[in-house]
């Protein structure tokens, strides 16, 4: 780690995949972490105690312009001199297929804000500390803000009525932030995870993976981590994971 | 037209390419035109004088749930008897690319609401009065529900942060719908209009269309026409016009 | 019809899909038909005996620039004062599944030749006469020229190793063609069937289409009409039928 | 690298990105490079002479089934106990924008030959071998096919009539083996490049990339190295490089 303090902010930080990516950033960035049910629940994150307490942030935070505001402000306040200079949109789907018209506009409306609008939100607080930055020396980014994508961010499905559309607007911000912000020198990846992710829970539900199919989150975030450390020169937006 | 009085519902009533729909159906059908505006600048929307007065039924709505069931009984209140068996969302993005940190959430939610909430709202309204009809005769159709996309519902683009997540996520309800009400007998389509459209204004704006690039109103109806008439086995989901 | 015989030519003329759209054209176009088995296949097309006779020509072609060289200089001596205005790339994959490594490199190329090959050909030979047209008065195209797709136009699959290369070749080459000579006045579009169509040889094998899952052959030439019909102004490059 | 000797073949190995990749590979792998021009171009590939003489094997091949299956012969018997589990299919098409009418079948029939007919027999060459390994210890894979694709594999354009189609193919190739080959072991990929690559005959022609809008040899093979790294139960399939 270079003199200052380089900080990671993930949002959507639960037990899977964001564990996962924590653990491989933890080398090199310190850890803020947003969600919900933060920091209440961050025990049941299950970070491995090699991570030091110390390099860990994490708060509450729903998605909404005025949490992701007071958040950034907590973080500039608990590391004054940090640098961020990495962004995970995370957040997921409260996953619920449903004929559409058993289907209420609230169930719509929380599926465009958990895919579109926090993501929104959270760019326009992070992308602003990512243009103060000095491009890194390796890679020649300021920034990179990398949002996780579904399989229903590319085809809509029976059912998927209500959880499709903010997925779909998800993907269509990452492209347009990475038009945009790209010549900047700020890499807007997106990734499409094409499957089921292993985790404790799904194992406890469907059982053991025997035919390889699941995805497994370390296996993923180590793609995040490749993204990450892309140069300038060769930058991937958009690839699925599978 | 048959003995029962058959309706075509436009919302997003305009004088362009709502108006050239209109026409298209008026010989076949009565219509209801939806707008915000609506019906007061009805006299704005240059239909023709050969579509008698008696069929022309137009209300307000702003995409609302509960404009949409208002407009809904008074189309019922109207003509109690009359069969509902065409949908247009033909609501546009209130156009106006924007740096994306000179935008306001705001935009992004105004960009989401005429995107997707409110064809949601719509499908939700008129989904149900096509499951009670009996197939159409001719195409063994319920109804059909069109959606009008643009070139921003495929690809975002440098400012385009506000504008595109709505249209991405419009033709994903387009497609979720078509899957699972297409085997009910419901026909779900999405017209990608990759163009200008003409219009007066347009012509005053920027001259006229030298060399043929711009998309003529008359002649995109002519293909929702087209799509309308298909028999069910042989149906279009998504087709671009250019 | 106009004083002028026009004429539309469709090769892969086969009992199915082709017989189908010539029925469409046959009001208004004289239509020369090309495929290996013709002209002696002439009988198993099935067309209806309400198309004169002297206004069919059938040629043998396989797609080769030789046999539709000779072919278009049959047609020109046959009707010499014809205007060639519609064109048909309707050519089947010879379909057979396979397992890649039981496959050998004479089925990918054969899926070449009839994927894309011979719509170059076919493309070669009758874009020239198209750009020898004056627009059409309603439309304002100097020709249509339409290529059939399929679903493994845009998607690979298991076993499909020697059959997608060819079918997305010609989606490629449908969308070049586009491009340039969209400008010029030829509409070229591309037609995505996804799924089986109903012939009287699927009947026998599957059994009666209970569900509506099989695409009509009349119902899809429908489609073909209708794009062969659009005006300049708004003309579709690709649709889906399914 | 283990006791036993791993081999890499990189087809299409020129100075450019077939360079880089070797360069990334040789310290784990030992390097087959085939082209046309190969061996006596060798030297024009600029190896760094950090990788030793012994570990690189340089042999002649067009992509046609018989100089690949001899490639390959000669493959096994200069390492007999080697293992083979990485391809690279990197050849490009030979560059040439042209008018649909001025252009000839035989450079439609080029571009199919470089584009998919040469990764087609490479694939039935090596997917073999790679059936033959066991699953590496790290991430699960027999072994990792990756392909070079570009811009046009996804959209064909005017003046791309002979070039795009191959490259389509390509794409197509590589998912139909991705599908039918992943539930095998075998990791196939393909990797879009949208962009110049910088080379020294680029930087020749066109002067210093001020704006960082070329695409860096160097850090191409990166994500080629990522890519190839990636466990079994996180693999991607396709992604862009821009």
């Amino acid at each position: 780690m270079s003199s200052t303090r380089r900080i990671a902010v993930i949002i959507g930080a639960g037990p899977g995949l964001a564990t996962s990516i924590a653990k491989q950033l933890s080398s090199t960035h310190s850890l803020v972490l947003l969600s919900r049910s933060l920091p209440n629940s961050l025990s049941k994150l299950n970070l491995p105690s090699t991570i030091p307490k110390e390099n860990i942030l994490a708060l509450s935070s729903d998605g909404s312009a005025t949490s992701l505001k007071k958040a950034f402000e907590d973080l500039k306040k608990h590391w004054p001199n940090g640098k961020v200079d990495i962004g995970i949109y995370n957040v997921n789907q409260s996953f619920g297929l449903r004929d559409f018209l058993d289907s209420d506009e609230s169930q719509l409306r929380a599926g465009l804000e958990s895919g579109v609008v926090g993501g929104w939100n959270f760019s326009q607080s992070i992308i602003p500390l990512f243009l103060s930055n000095e491009p890194d020396e390796i890679t020649g980014a300021r920034g990179v803000l990398l949002f996780t994508g579904a399989t229903m961010s590319l085809r809509g499905g029976a059912k998927f009525s209500s959880l499709a559309p903010g997925m779909f607007a998800r993907r269509s911000l990452s492209q347009s932030l990475a038009r945009e912000f790209g010549p900047k020198g700020i890499h807007v990846g997106h990734i499409i995870l094409d499957g089921i992710i292993e985790t404790d829970r799904v194992k406890e539900m469907m059982g053991e993976d025997k035919d390889h199919s699941r995805l497994n989150p370390d296996h993923i975030a180590q793609t995040y981590l490749s993204m990450i450390n892309q140069p300038r020169t060769a930058w991937t937006q958009e690839l699925d994971i599978r």
